[in-house]
């Protein structure tokens, strides 16, 4: 049987989602509390390989067993007393047998958080910019991403894609008070595409975009897009599958 | 000249405000970042004892110099480059001489968060409580303590305190979607008197009140108030003077 976690964690502590060879990763943590509960080796498949330092509200990984010991739903509660408590698994359920988190996604949004006020309580999970930017040119600038684009120019090298083409369904800039945060859904993304996109949109809301969005789209040349944005202001929120899932 | 600051600090890892001779305080960050900054040795007088743990945005300490070599109104940008980046410096200005920020309050406000579904994201500055806690009851309860009275029973012990009557100006839950927020404002606050507060208003929106609340604060007893909250659920908001100030 298969089974399907959803997980939220707190990256800030962590190598990122990736099993890694010298440093802890959010894989290795659960793998390791899975395969002490269980008693066998687990190998976990995950939706989105967040960076080092990127947090999740809504990860999804699956593994497979011959049989769980314990009834799904009580997998959560009884596998959250073997896991840091920056790691949390928020829901197990039993899906079609092989299935693979990443390729069956539909969508999945991020949101990368952003502050305008030093706040020492924010800093953790929000990167802060100036507190002059425009933010109507950043919502301007967050709607050119809406579509199906070739994402060239905001991949970071580095990157195994083999296509660049990408379909963002919606792209938006939500400001709560001090607090502005991108909210990116789209059918997959490229290597660190979030945080490019989020560091050209602040590039227009400080005025210091050179080139219009659907410009430097076009252009394919990753020089023409913003910064990485850091990686402690983004979070998975969310991955949808199909209804009948 | 005294020189009145405000304060904003992630307590997670500090021993509370007040400097200690085993443990980090902030008021220790402080006062050595000062006093390397203006090769003197600065001693800060603070607006509210914060516990081990408890957070402020709206912390105030006021430190007297002979004279300060940069402008006040560059202070906190150059004091932040010597404080760890958990303490931040919002504001510093100008006040008459021999100020205490103490003793010169009109009121302190007070943020104690909540939530009531598992999120990592969350629990750095706010305590889980259970989803099914009713709200109503929990609003009935926090309006109860509005007003001027003896609060003996909702005073730790260790208590330096000569008198126990303080006055409320107000007490009110907030809701966020999973968020629960009590913010209290008051003349002065005893010791763990937020902390036991919570802990009461959660009791009544569990169902868990052996009495109401006005009969709790009549009995002046520790034992029939509730629980003292996790220090990192509170924050220390705001801090009022004159406003001729």
């Amino acid at each position: 049987m298969t089974i399907l976690l959803k997980i939220a964690y707190d990256g800030t502590d962590y190598a990122g989602w990736q099993r890694q060879e010298n440093a802890l990763a959010i894989q290795q943590c659960l793998e390791d509390a899975l395969s002490a509960l269980l008693k066998q080796e687990i190998k976990l498949t995950g939706a989105s390989r967040t960076d080092a330092g990127v947090h999740a509200l809504g990860q999804m990984a699956a593994f497979s067993v011959e049989c769980l010991a314990i009834p799904v739903e009580k997998l959560p509660q009884v596998i959250n007393g073997y896991l840091p408590k920056d790691i949390i698994v928020l829901t197990a359920r039993v899906v079609e047998d092989g299935f693979n988190p990443r390729f069956r996604a539909k969508s999945k949004t991020y949101r990368y958080q952003m502050h305008r006020e030093a706040n020492p309580l924010l800093s953790r999970y929000s990167v802060l910019i100036p507190s002059a930017v425009n933010i109507e040119e950043m919502e301007k600038a967050a709607a050119c991403f809406e579509g199906t684009h070739d994402f060239t120019a905001f991949c970071a090298s580095g990157s195994s894609a083999k296509t660049f083409t990408r379909t963002i369904y919606s792209c938006k800039i939500e400001q709560d008070g001090q607090k502005l945060c991108m909210i990116v859904s789209g059918d997959a993304f490229l290597y660190n595409m979030v945080r490019i996109m989020a560091g050209t949109i602040l590039y227009a809301g400080k005025g210091k975009l050179e080139e219009e969005i659907p410009a430097i789209i076009a252009s394919k040349d990753r020089s023409k897009a913003g910064k990485t944005m850091p990686p402690e202001g983004l979070c998975l929120a969310e991955v949808r599958y199909e209804e009948e899932l």
